[in-house]
């Protein structure tokens, strides 16, 4: 944390938590019987609670979405430099709620939670959850803070994906819905690097069927694996030249397998350092909810007739380099919207980042952002 | 194999051996005392050894690349659709030579051999090796064999590559070069797949350090992760989404780890099959051949430069839908050969497949090839 706060950040912020004892029903046929949910609040909420906004986090994200948990901490969260005062998800107008997901390992309640049926972590026995098992947990967390409706819901990647859900399944619980770095779907490709990343995790001797904990152990080798290969998609081709080119460590090669290019260096140990603060089994089930998401599936295919269903004034944003969800995607997105007869404003970003570009303040990206959300009316 | 040999196959093809007892300098400084080098070859050497052609194999290619080795294989060599008579490549009119390169496990001299110095398979002792190294053992081979000058070399990928080394360290040993589906480098994120691939077999607990054959066992899962990755590289998004689109194997979702999708079962049965016919270490080797190669690197990093010393006309062929090298990194080829003055054509052919479209008999791609092959004079 740097030695004096920024005029605008949200400063330090402590996460809250809150237990539903109504058990929930998973899209899978199994049931929660209860669960916690962990989320961060910036800014007030305002008398007649129309300024409430939720944030959805992505595949690796969590609750803590800006600001500082605490004086130690080395960076901010992960879209601090969207979200706080004067910023484009502006704090001094909007309040601001972030949860961690179901299933996640940051504190709502998941693989490492106690399962209430055995005494023991859940570990594998979580149950797989989709992103129509998000918006519904989501919706009761809003119901319980006294909020009516949403004045926005906004997410990339993953999260541009519930904030998707969220307009098709509960169109009157929000006004807005910014659609950031996502897709309709995943494609076959796409599935693909999934399935490589938890191959790489089931593989892993020290996996033990899920059951790591019991033994000890955590599959650091597989869900380092899974996290290099996550990066790679995560970057544009170009953003990593810029970024590495094809410079040498130590400017020479050494006819070794130790790390020789900056590239090396850079995925090993984005690798290593996942494994310290993200959970295996959690890596398993959100790429699970990436694959089986398909709100057109419901709908005969047709994304433009889920899409009648929403309300919701929508604003998509893609990135020009984003190879792991091109702008032709999120053009499927603007397209079904258009032909369901919906409010949408579509920004194709230029911007050399790849995917990740969606947590940049890329000039042209804040400016669209904050005006769409400046454009939201608040009654209180 | 088919009932009856096709007419345009070179039919039933044997592998030959030869030994070269000449002392190889290695890039790295090391020497190979002695090796071998295994090949095949497809038509006849004409009077005066002006019809010779070199074919150069990619990452996972060897010497077999066209005909059948018996009348039980499945599938023909990975370039039959090229290699016949009366195809691009024409055996009536060529003598065809494909070695499998140093470093290899399909017989010639790589880390499965011999170790002559301690008379133990080489393992993880094998020297890493070159595409310039590869290069000069051809060039030994192609005097053994008693040619004085290739008609043509050609490869596609990293045999693309070896193409490029040939035409600018032997200039005047080929008449016509072709590359295809080729870069003239890596790029960082290139290098950054190729070190997924790695790490997944480096840090396979069954890999120990290399020795795996002295414990009885092989790096199953890290080389089966690796050829996963591979095979998403090498097709495109399209060409997977034409493959497998998002279907179910069974028709529904299992919400488990099992396989669910087509393209999860696809990658499984290609990552699995792979480790029964290759070599992990070669598989290291050879990803570290392609990170090394750098021909501008010797040249100021200016590949006009380096493309100033050859003197073969060359073909140059890339594939609409190849990431992995796409069009643009063919195009970079092509530009430092006119500003080098050099005789190139150049051909971008609409494709679907991804990087392995260099594979298939697409006719506008077989056309500009046989075209390009048939316009090289034999003198004998």
């Amino acid at each position: 944390m740097p030695e004096t706060i920024p005029e605008d950040s949200v400063g330090l912020v402590e996460p809250q938590r809150l237990r539903f004892e109504e058990p929930l029903e998973l899209a899978s046929g199994r049931t929660l019987p209860e669960y916690e949910l962990v989320f961060e609040t910036y800014g007030e909420l305002n008398a007649d609670a129309s300024n409430a906004v939720l944030v959805c986090h992505a595949l690796s994200g969590d609750q803590h979405a800006a600001g500082w948990n605490s004086m130690e901490d080395r960076k901010p969260g992960w879209w601090n430099n969207l979200i706080g005062p004067g910023k484009a998800v502006d704090t001094n107008r909007f309040f601001v709620v972030c949860p961690n997901n179901l299933g996640g390992c940051k504190g709502s309640t998941g693989p490492t939670s106690t399962n209430p049926e055995t005494g023991k972590p859940y570990g594998p026995d979580f149950p797989i959850v989709t992103v129509g098992d998000w918006v519904r947990s989501q919706e009761r967390l809003m119901r319980r803070l006294g909020i009516a409706r949403w004045a926005a819901v906004i997410g990339g990647s993953l999260g541009g994906m519930q904030v998707m859900q969220w307009a098709i399944d509960f169109p009157d619980s929000l006004h807005s819905a910014a659609v950031i770095a996502a897709a309709p779907r995943l494609t076959a490709q796409n599935i693909g690097f999934n399935e490589v990343a938890r191959q790489a995790i089931l593989s892993d001797p020290e996996f033990h069927e899920g059951r790591y904990h019991e033994h000890g152990v955590v599959p650091r080798r597989g869900l380092m694996l899974a996290r290099m290969l996550g990066h790679i998609t995560y970057l544009s081709d170009d953003a990593m030249r810029a970024k590495f080119g094809r410079e040498l460590r130590e400017g020479r090669i050494h006819f070794g397998f130790d790390v020789e290019f900056q590239v090396e260096s850079y995925l090993r140990y984005q690798g290593k350092s996942f494994v310290d603060r993200f959970d295996a089994n959690t890596y398993l089930l959100m790429t699970k909810a990436l694959d089986y998401f398909d709100p057109a599936g419901d709908y005969g295919d047709d994304l433009a007739e889920a899409m009648r269903r929403a309300r919701a004034r929508f604003l998509v944003v893609s990135f020009t380099s984003d190879w792991r969800f091109s702008p032709a995607r999120s053009e499927e997105i603007v397209r079904a919207l258009l032909a369901a007869g919906r409010d949408v404003s579509y920004a194709r970003v230029e911007a050399h980042h790849g995917h990740d570009a969606f947590l940049f303040p890329i000039p042209y990206y804040v400016n669209v952002f904050r005006g769409f959300m400046n454009r939201i009316p608040l009654e209180g």
